[in-house]
């Protein structure tokens, strides 16, 4: 298969123009909801949509109790589905827990946010990936910047931009611990970054990132471009986020810390195919290839 | 002389009520300007001030240019006075520019603004600190949370809450670009912290804090109480803030930088007296001891 967004491959960055739509069903699709064509359009242009105060509070403390007990459950799990912070045993995220997990999957199949993805997307839908994230006050971490869907073509094969992350918010998110930024905009620019991919190093990567990370000129070049968000918003809110859009967050030295919800739906016609690396594929928690209607599709 | 502020002394972190005024001078001085009862007001109840634009725009222009100048000259000055990131060559601040250099000097001199601190602070005034500051975009480091007066309490023997730090804005300070945070209301206490300064450590201190550190209780009072503020203002504006607010910044990953000239002034009847540790007392740089008129007061 053709690869349309290269990445790793060349030696010095190179941006290159999205070749895919960024709203995949045709207008009377689009027409029918539940998004508006006001959401629809600031999502087509931004790559990115805030819902606030999407889940009620009922909702938001059921999961958060949900995800204390999960966190509690696998404080001595060792397993790769259960990611540390880079210097210390505490767990930052713990991925694959719709799974095993009733809330969280009744959660990934909720029909007010599929009903919406499928709207944009344009077809059905599956989970690609999903896992639950804790960032602690005080000590948390910054995320540097990146495309989620430079990592998935890489790396798991991901072949269009036709995916869609979701973060429920469990926390009230302020600009001051360590909220997402994203660079509005910005996905309709691919950034094909330096540096070839080691073997097995998604364990690290996943603690720290040191591969498909853009570089400064081009971060300079979008923010110039489009400016930086912050995605401030209450406990319960839900923010939908196109796979390519430019983003990443600061540290969090605040006593406040910030837990969301993440997973990400990729349309059945964008399944995966072997890794653009030409490396094996990430693990199955990484990146869901259980799913394999791409064959029927082309 | 009596320690009123005793810190890294006790075994556990203990909250002191202050026990100095905020505004010094008698109603009447207060009055005369030329900050207005509304700006003072705010100061003595948040313990900051921020003066949106205090500097016009060829001003900020001419003291970046200067800072560059300055920057470029100190590149391989290794003496103590040039501070550099944790893990760079980068130079990070430089300190007692105004003693060298004339419009540095010329600033730290303005009556603009000494006459608001001399109001404030209801005395003569003398410069304590100085330097000027560059937080680097991509990969600008966190400053932890700490209070200005305890280490200058500790380790350079100042005795009283009787001092402002103002902090001249080069560059925008956004939300997302690391700016400062500060606890309003905070300068009313005294977080008492634990840990023994060990003899010379001022120099590791400078990039990286490791006494002096407010505990996690404290702060987390603190943030309930108060929350939090980030002083987000436009090039050019002026910061004031009282000696023994609690603030810190995040980090930046974002491409935009920040840099600004940082003084401190302190009262003529508050000079330095023997530091509370028992030590020795930091340089002169870290500390003006060349003004003696502390024994002229008692």
């Amino acid at each position: 298969m053709e690869d349309l967004y290269p990445s790793r491959v060349y030696d010095k960055p190179k941006i290159i123009k999205r070749k895919d739509p960024v709203l995949f069903s045709d207008p009377e699709k689009l027409n029918e909801g539940p998004l508006n064509q006001q959401q629809l359009h600031f999502y087509e242009k931004n790559g990115f949509l805030l819902l606030d105060h999407f889940f009620s509070l009922d909702e938001v403390n059921e999961i958060k109790k949900e995800l204390d007990r999960v966190w509690d459950e696998n404080k001595h799990n060792h397993s790769q589905e259960v990611i540390r912070e880079p210097n210390s045993d505490e767990i930052r995220s713990i991925f694959d827990v719709h799974r095993k997990n009733e809330l969280f999957h009744r959660l990934s199949q909720d029909p007010r946010i599929t009903d919406r993805i499928e709207q944009i997307l344009g077809s059905k839908i599956y989970v690609h990936q999903f896992r639950i994230n804790y960032k602690p006050g005080f000590k948390g971490k910054e995320f540097y910047w990146h495309s989620d869907f430079e990592t998935w073509h890489v790396e798991d094969g991901m072949p269009r931009m036709r995916a869609i992350s979701c973060s429920i918010l469990l926390t009230d998110n302020h600009s001051y611990n360590g909220p997402l930024m994203l660079i509005p905009g910005s996905h309709r620019y691919f950034v094909s970054c330096v540096g070839k991919t080691p073997k097995d190093h998604f364990k690290a990567s996943l603690k720290k990132q040191e591969f498909g990370v853009p570089d400064n000129e081009s971060l300079s070049w979008m923010t110039e471009q489009f400016g930086i968000t912050t995605a401030t918003a209450p406990a319960g809110s839900l923010l939908l986020f196109e796979c390519n859009i430019m983003h990443g967050s600061n540290g969090n030295i605040t006593p406040l810390p910030r837990s969301n919800v993440f997973f990400v739906y990729n349309s059945v016609e964008n399944t995966l195919v072997q890794p653009f690396s030409g490396q094996s594929p990430r693990p199955d928690f990484l990146a869901n290839r259980r799913v394999q209607t791409h064959a029927m599709q082309s």
